[in-house]
């Protein structure tokens, strides 16, 4: 583990220098290193530091290297045997939230994780208003630049907080983000990531020390490389996460939030799409929607009539997030309070209202909190396009989604939404649950797993070379599919067979023939 | 030539990006220098450069390659093709001069060369000033380091003044300089140097990049390595520039200066030793002393008892350098108007007088302008000090003065002196003049050659291994040989043979036997 990732601490008893041995204290460094197998360059910062800091640490030092990418570069030097204390930082670089994990890099522990917005915020809630405040103007780009970093030093002072250690003694970073927050990270326009003919400026930034960055660690800042516009580091990191390019199955990875990407192959190739999954998985365009805070509904059970409920932060319900939303559809779907076209029906319950104002029907899943006729055919289009592109992109793999026996589901919407409940509504096929799973933060999860094993740098270019990209905006009949996918599940219901099992004891219930609930998370 | 230096300058026509092929700007770059065979990464200067130069440039660009010791970085770009205008800068880094040439790294040719004052005698005139000022006190130290950046600058826009070449577009610079010189342009504390153990914090400095240390190029600058304390970088590069290293037969290096730095050998050893050659050697010490500015009287010769000047700059003597002062000895010497032991004969010329004042003889050389006693002491200290360094390396490797082949003298004083005059004082050995080589300004030869052949990075390791280092100041009996070398040219009048026939010619002409001079230069 300690040997293996991109930064290394390594303690050295030096002989003193002696008019037998007048080798330079440079060289006596290197020299104590190359017994150890390792070639290593001196940055200027630590040739700066040897004097008087040998002399003081009577040449018992410890020497902080950093992977460049092709060779060591000994970034940090401290006296005595500081090599127990070995850190380094993982970042999910986020349009809207930045997560940061701090790891010990000797045991590849997470020591703890951050998350703050992302300042870039200041300058727009999305990427477009971003991308347009700083296209052509370079003093709007370097504000946008130094936000993000501004929200990186954020974060390690949030850790520094938190854990106590020195945040700055960090060797190394791994950044993954998409491909407009790693043009943004770095300084480069990004209006080409959603122009004709989307070529961007940089997919592969690699390695830039932390001071070119502007980021205060010794070593070097790591952003993992992109493939398309739409397609960017935050995907190939939730690969690596995953794996799923050296199974021998076929594997889907979706990472759901306000875009969606997704990938789907095995170790001979890796089909990968993006579309606009609608912010309405991150309860963005729903009334009461709201971000996964304290106060968001984040999840609904429907028993005997009345909305059990799950509120983040033991608080009274203020909103709904994303997984309360599937959540609640799924019960108002399998209860019959919505059909087929997920239509409210206001006489299943004294709960579905007209509401004159909106001139429209609306559920009250809390008190004062109202789910409108408008939000579920917001939704529903959302999880038709995500349905869609799962199968578009396995039709032009020549599949179905049957043939793959793995789904990854990664972003924080991914992470927190029931499987069954996405299920019901049609949002992610009708397999078995096992088959399902939650990648997490994937993206987040690869950055540490790179930080703490450089040879997967090696498997970037492979991963790279795997990829071919479909552009959804091309293809001819997409709508017509995603029409289809708009019923809850799904006008071909055959596609949902525990769906329409798990309907038929819903509708008992709602006539009354009271049975026992079948199902339980 | 153009191909094999520290720096390359490639022109690429590239395919402007389409919806067929959306590979970055980044990417299209990479790809188009590796279809040259060329691996290279971009900086980050490159990489926000990219955009709008590409599109303004209609895909038609150049990209400045550095090489950093191991690959190559793009560290520039440009508009169309510039690959004619290529420019590199050596640098010869003095502790008094400091001298740099630019040079067009597609030819060869040194466009022009400058040479200023080191700005850090602001700090000391000499050395050991400057480090006792910046011992152990990091904005003394910092003050050193800028000086010389801004010597470094100053002599870039002098260079560009004069050639109307914009030398911050030089990609890449070589600095050879002595190891003091080395830390202080880094900001290292150079105490070392001159303490025991004389271990130096850094010898092998290598490649930083220009951004790093302070100098406006934007590829790297290579610092020469250095083997000893008192034998750096200069020396190195000075071996690089006649290639002692590389032959069978036996040279013998000298660079004499305010310091010597000596160096025997051929291809299979080297030894080399340094020591204080005096002041006197630069016209310090001496009264009337002066650098080879105008004024200074650089050759002398007698004829019938009046001096024949020569004089740099046209202009009235005022003073008188180096190579004057080994003439005026010589002249003096040769026509008896000093003795072997260096004493001035009154009887000799009118022009000798007691000087009251000092109590002591002196000539006057030109008018108003007197040599005195003390200062032929002194300039007798000095070559005997040379001279010994030689024999005495000689002997330490098991060999004297006449198994060597080549003489390279270096340094500015090796250059302008008469070689005749410095054998009939008995500084350089008395061998067939032929035989001994100014190697003029060895130091700045070799980062310039360095600079056009990065093949030189691999014998650098071979001559630091190739050589071992020699402490004059240990030798026991290293005064006692010096004392033998006092005398005019050596106590040991049989290994002067042909100054021995020429001063019996001058003896003859004292005695009123006019004959035909033997010699002219």
């Amino acid at each position: 583990m300690k040997e293996n990732g991109l930064s290394r601490k390594i303690y050295l008893e030096l002989d003193p220098p002696s008019e037998e041995d007048q080798a330079s204290c440079q060289r006596r460094i290197l020299r104590a290193l190359e017994d150890q197998g390792i070639r290593a360059k001196l940055s200027l910062t630590v040739l700066k530091a040897l004097y008087p800091l040998c002399d003081r640490a009577d040449w018992k030092v410890t020497v902080s290297l950093a992977y460049d990418g092709e060779r060591w570069i000994a970034a940090a030097i401290e006296e005595g045997d500081t090599s127990a204390e070995h850190y380094g930082l993982a970042v999910d670089l986020g349009s809207t939230s930045v997560v940061m994990q701090l790891i010990d890099c000797n045991t590849g522990r997470i020591v703890a994780q951050e998350s703050v917005y992302n300042r870039q915020i200041a300058f727009g809630e999305d990427i477009l208003t971003r991308i347009f405040y700083s296209k052509d103007d370079a003093g709007h780009l370097e504000e946008i630049r130094q936000a993000t970093v501004d929200t990186f030093t954020e974060l390690m002072k949030k850790l520094q907080q938190v854990t106590g250690v020195d945040t700055e003694k960090c060797i190394s970073m791994v950044v993954a983000g998409n491909t407009t927050m790693i043009h943004f990270l770095i300084g480069l326009d990004a209006f080409c990531v959603f122009s004709s003919p989307y070529a961007v400026r940089a997919d592969e930034p690699g390695f830039y020390t932390g001071k070119e960055l502007g980021i205060p660690v010794p070593g070097f800042v790591f952003c993992y490389p992109g493939k398309a516009n739409y397609l960017g580091g935050d995907i190939i990191s939730g690969m690596v996460a995953t794996g799923i390019h050296k199974k021998e199955e076929i594997s889907l990875f979706f990472d759901v939030g306000t875009n969606g990407e997704l990938v789907v192959g095995n170790q001979c190739f890796l089909l990968c799409g993006a579309g606009a999954a609608g912010p309405a998985l991150e309860g963005g365009v729903v009334k009461t929607g709201m971000r996964a805070a304290a106060g968001a509904v984040e999840s609904v059970k429907l028993t005997d009539g009345e909305f059990e409920l799950g509120v983040i932060g033991d608080t009274a319900p203020a909103g709904i997030c994303g997984s309360g939303i599937v959540d609640l559809l799924s019960e108002l779907f399998i209860h019959g309070w919505v059909d087929l076209r997920g239509r409210l029906q206001p006489e299943a319950s004294g709960k579905i209202e007209w509401r004159g104002k909106e001139e429209e029907y609306a559920v009250c899943y809390a008190p004062g909190l109202w789910f409108f006729q408008s939000d579920i055919n917001e939704f529903l289009r959302t999880k038709a396009a995500a349905y869609t592109m799962m199968e578009y992109i396995m039709s032009e793999a020549g599949m179905g989604l049957g043939d793959v026996s793995d789904f990854y589901m990664a972003g924080a919407f991914g992470t927190h939404v029931r499987k069954e409940s996405a299920v019901n509504i049609g949002m992610y096929p009708d397999v078995e649950l096992s088959r399902i799973h939650s990648a997490g933060n994937s993206s987040l999860d690869g950055a540490r797993m790179l930080l703490l094993d450089r040879g997967i740098l090696m498997e970037l270019d492979h991963i790279l070379e795997l990829m071919s990209y479909v552009q959804f905006g091309a293809v001819e009949d997409f709508v017509q599919k995603m029409v289809a996918a708009s019923a809850l599940p799904h006008t071909d219901m055959e596609r949902y067979p525990s769906v329409a099992a798990r309907l038929r004891d819903g509708q008992k219930e709602k006539a009354g023939e009271r049975g026992k609930r079948t199902w339980r998370i």
